[in-house]
């Protein structure tokens, strides 16, 4: 069996699994409580996905590879379900056009929620009852589904923040993390050495792991040194002042495109005033432009430049992945100062997402780690097909729930998207001594 | 002062004329009735807006001509408005892009009705207490208002019944017309012979007009026959079955190009089954093609190629006028039996629409009339400025107020638009006796 | 027979028609003199196609309607050809794409002259050697051919131009018409008044016209005034200097999208020096704007547009039918002074073309005449099909054959059309006396 | 100084160097003898320059990196070719459009010819005359410029097999390489192992590379496998025969994505006959599929589906290039039997290009080696700024100039190229003894 669905030992308590797959499933919702039914059927991009989507999307996970497997005789409250809400899973037959999610009026979002509400009792009712040897099954479905119901968590904050944000009077559904605006300054940047040589990267732990993170394999690194915390705002404004948008110079040709097509000047949401301040549209509203949080909504092209100008370069994947496990109190090095948003803050800040962590782009296409194999069946459509015209990023953000982020996890986005809450952290070779 | 904007007798009677209006607001919120926040949020294509934002741009209407001219110290309740909900008109700034209507989550549907009853009051007010000379100028706006407000009415069905029609499972917001079952066939065509000569056509009676009906003027216009009634959905099956939209002589060069390049293979709304019949997507639901009624969503090209196939023509712009005024019961002519949906049964049928009559195509390209000339203002954009690419249509629909129907009426979208309730009426050479 | 395939009694003779035959192919050739293969070889937009294509399809013409049918066991030099150069019968079989005409290296150049040469000699053997019946068929073809090759020759003239001028140093192939440049100003414009009722247009007098001249038949017009010569290159500066371009009240709504779309500020081939001052691209080579030329290369919209800013509007076609009925020496009127570049010189100014006059957008979109029918057969494609969202222009051009004018034709593109010698006559009500 | 543009010892030898520049120059030429100037004019996508355009762009490299620099008062033969001939180095200022390199009929080819003489005596005479101190500077610039010709001359070869295939009856150029059809059969394949651990790749040795190849540096591999063949056309008709284009659990995402939106289903230059037999276009003309020989032109995306059905994988960079050390007389491993079109052929079988090897598509995304640095100045851009979303290929093709092939040569393209001479090499893991 591969590992991403074997049967943990920790996976033996079933009302522990339960709690956890109904915290998830309740989180999911918290997030769409502020938002109206217009506000979660817009789509506006063929990135996003409305709001609705989601929520029943998630639940069609739970329905397909939990009920429809393990309730006998279960039929879906409506046969259109499998079609309108399998995202990608071409192996489960046709699939609603990704384009076209924003045009599905119906099923209502009251729909939708009570969907939810049938599928969860449903699943849950599963975990109390089925037999230990459907359980041994099951349980790694249910673990997959909340990871995968944690994924949706965040592209709802992704998403719903891109619908938002194109209102001409933006709404705001989240209020500020607390202490949000009193974090003391992002400080000076210090930088971290790594010694070089055979190094192994990879899950072999314990605990779960999707599929492209296995398996554990050896890499040789060369000395280098990583930054003690993400590019600023203020960093990044200088970059802009310094004329980075317009030096081809410093961007890869693809990223030059890039900006010149879509006439790209800034990070996604930030807004120039006529008296050249800056205002940034998040989640909790339009804000003057903090300088001591983390640049976000960047891709990976403007973190390249960035790092050309800079005169450093991205880590690599297995770098972050050795400073992740070198600082597992990683959220702590984002600031500095008193009034830090770790991503410690995630579990009770969410649903008041966005003020902390960005993911890092880092300078590594995502590709599949020797000795990768996918699961069998349609879950191996989860990651290893996508293994193509990506770049990984890694880290987590401060939308990410807290039990998602772990040291191995690999995120992956093509280089020019930009409405991921993803920044900048540099790297360099390790100076002479 | 144009004849459009005049200030007819008919229109001293103040209180006739605020009834005639908030029937008119409450027609449009009866069509909406039905429908759900979803429902009113989706634009499918450019063509299409989402029924929210007809609701609020023809509240914008009376609320830029009226209430903002009218109303000492009006100021509109978001300054947005002025933006998001003028469609077309340059003279008044700055709009928000058709294609991302859509987007518009915000303002919620439950703001935009609030939106409604604040003007229609606020109107009504000043219907009853403007003095005289005030009243003068703004019983032609409300008026024009008035006709402005059907319009949209009839453009409420059209774009929601192609958003619904968009689902996998297409809601039908709308009961059937009474006896919409019942109407006994279509009976044979019959053709009617007109003697040719010096004809005038355009408007010149009392009564209200749009700018581009006038000025009435001579045509010269040959003997002709046109038929009794528009083609019905069995003749145009004929013209499928016998290759129609395989045989590039009977289309032309555009309209070739459109059918290739769209796929199109039969009208809009039909949809063919396994076994070879045909069901058609109504705002009633979707039902078993009744070949007794009139063809409906054919576009203007595919009313030419029909026209060339059946061996006639399509009538032009005169000669359905002058069919028009010879049969102002004309209604009754589209079914010959029992049981027929005149357009007399529009008034009380709304909003069961949809069930009978359709827009004839013309041939002849919509032009301005010699001597035509705009109104003054933001209001001579009404009409003028959309004389290029575009075909007349001339009569009316199940969809049309009653009450928005007249002989010199011109209704125009470019030959390629096939979500309007359009289709073919036939006309010919008069034969020689 | 259609009249425009009749046997008329002019082309009884054989010799002449041979010699008018002969007369038009060397003249395509003398228009491809000065090109290199490379040259001819390109392509620049849908629009246009290149200068062999041209050749090669003018040639086709001959053996299709004439080589094929004619002369017994005739076969194409290369069974391609029929596939190749076929423009748009759809009756005749499958055909080249047209966006890709550019893409066809081969057959080359020489190959393509080498294949005109063939023809020529086999069609002009054939007028001397059919019977008198197939001469009373072959007639009317060669007739309608050779119209055909003066309607190429002139488009080689449009798409030359258009391939030319895209290179950063244009190349100029033909010298400047004799006295281009002392033609001595164009003079104050006067207004040449007609009295309205029933008139005809169309053709019937003996003569060749295509099947769209016909039938003659009644219209009604109201009196009207209408310009002595175009407008000028100085009075379509003003337009601009005035703000024209930047002026949404004067466009037409597709009008005003289609220049912001594709960012039109002046006519196709104006270019602005540093120092405000105009030069144009002409076949002659780049030079200051001339003032008193007509101007030319605008879109149907920006005739519009500019009407509406001179406070006239364009004529329609039956006004300018009658006005190139009255005044049969109408290139005189073009320029008042000593050397005038009338349409008499085209045919020995040729190719030094693109020195007078322009077709002239009418107000008129492209329909069949009343009783209009089209030829039977693959030629029956050569007009009709085309009746859809194009306007006709009238007059002809300085690239136009003299012998290719008349009063009655019809020339017709789409509003948006540029790359054609099109410039802007104006019309206005008869002043009250 | 960057070791790409280091001077090595070998270069010292100024006469052996000024050989093989005139060498190269004369090797491109004779490729464009057999064509023509249409042939040399089109440009069928915009991946595909004309060859008239790559002719003179390895002559505004001699030209801008050579004479502009070495030889005091140099003056372009014409200012417009710095614009017109510069690819895409941005710092050397404004660039013609790539999509409109189709578009220059002029310079006409014998005008470019003339160029491509001028520079190379010019830079001929350079190489004969500059000082010992500007030789030191010049000589890497000569090498680069002759390996940069030479990967025009592949592209040449790429860019005219796509063009003359577009024409309905394609050109064929070159003539067969000698043996070409007597190889004798491709003969079973068969593996050779490779023991894993820490190894080197990149550039070390005395010889040129490019920037990209550096620095020599250390990776970890994991025991492999790799084919000692590549698929041939009769193991790739295997593929499509079993369902493989419409089996999307063997695709990426993007790549199913790819052959869906373009209805790819075999070969680039497959053609299907109607008796289920293939031809394939080559340079040599239409023939029919040569079941052994390496199957060329697919895409990254069809290599990885192919390898997923074979139950193998693609190799990785470092894999390929072991296996290229390991192997230098690596052509011979093409083929077994006798009559094999090994590389050694290439130098004399061109311009007979296309009859023998294969570029092998890699596992691996183009990344810079750890410490890749770029040189200074405008030859920097030469490599590192397309390290985005491109996948490396390893080998070389028979359009490959055999000087031009060296074990760590990193060709690279984005996943979708199809127009090169791309073919597939499978490796798998170490079966366990």
């Amino acid at each position: 069996m591969h590992p991403a669905l074997a049967m943990r030992a920790d996976l033996a308590d079933r009302a522990a699994l339960k709690a956890r797959f109904e915290t998830a499933r309740s989180q999911t919702e918290q997030l769409a409580a502020p938002l109206e039914p217009e506000d979660c059927q817009v789509q506006t991009m063929v990135d996003v996905s409305p709001t609705k989507w989601h929520l029943a999307h998630t639940t069609w996970f739970f329905e397909t590879f939990g009920a429809l497997r393990f309730k006998a005789g279960y039929a879906r409250p409506d046969d259109l379900y499998g079609y309108l809400y399998n995202s990608y899973y071409e192996a489960l037959g046709r699939k609603w056009s990704r384009p076209e999610r924003g045009l599905l009026s119906r099923p209502l979002l009251r729909e939708v929620m009570a969907y939810r509400s049938h599928v969860t009792a449903l699943v849950g009712d599963l975990i109390d009852t089925v037999s230990d040897n459907e359980w041994s099954e099951l349980a790694p479905i249910v673990e997959l589904g909340i990871h995968h119901e944690q994924q949706h968590q965040e592209l709802i904050c992704t998403d719903i923040k891109h619908v938002l944000s194109r209102s001409p009077r933006p709404y705001a559904p989240y209020a500020p993390a607390p202490g949000a605006n009193g974090h003391g300054g992002a400080g000076p940047v210090s930088w971290i050495g790594f010694e070089g040589g055979l190094v192994e990267i990879g899950m072999d732990e314990d605990g779960f792991a999707y599929d492209n993170e296995y398996p554990r394999h050896k890499r040789y690194l060369y000395d280098f040194e990583i930054a003690s915390r993400p590019v600023t705002n203020g960093e990044f404004r200088a970059f802009i002042e310094d004329g980075g948008y317009e030096t081809a110079a410093l961007w890869l040709s693809d990223g030059w495109d890039f900006i010149q097509r879509n006439g790209i000047e800034h990070p996604l949401y930030w807004r120039r005033q006529d008296d050249g301040s800056w205002l940034e549209y998040t989640l909790s509203g339009l804000k003057p432009l903090d300088e001591d949080e983390p640049v976000c909504h960047v891709s990976g092209y403007e973190a390249a430049a960035y790092a050309e100008w800079a005169g450093q370069r991205l880590p690599s994947e297995p770098e972050l992945e050795l400073l992740a496990r070198a600082h597992p109190d990683r959220g702590a090095l984002l600031f500095a100062g008193p009034g830090v948003h770790p991503h410690a803050l995630n579990a009770t800040a969410r649903p008041q997402c966005v003020i902390g962590g960005v993911w890092e782009w880092s300078s590594s296409a995502y590709e599949p780690y020797p000795g990768y194999s996918p699961p069998e069946g349609a879950v191996g459509e989860y990651n290893g097909k996508f293994m193509s015209s990506q770049q990984v990023l890694r880290g987590g953000s401060a939308a990410t729930p807290q039990s998602h982020i772990r040291p191995t996890y690999r995120n992956f986005f093509p280089p020019g998207a930009r409405w991921q809450f993803s920044g900048i952290r540099l790297a360099r070779k390790l100076a002479p001594a």
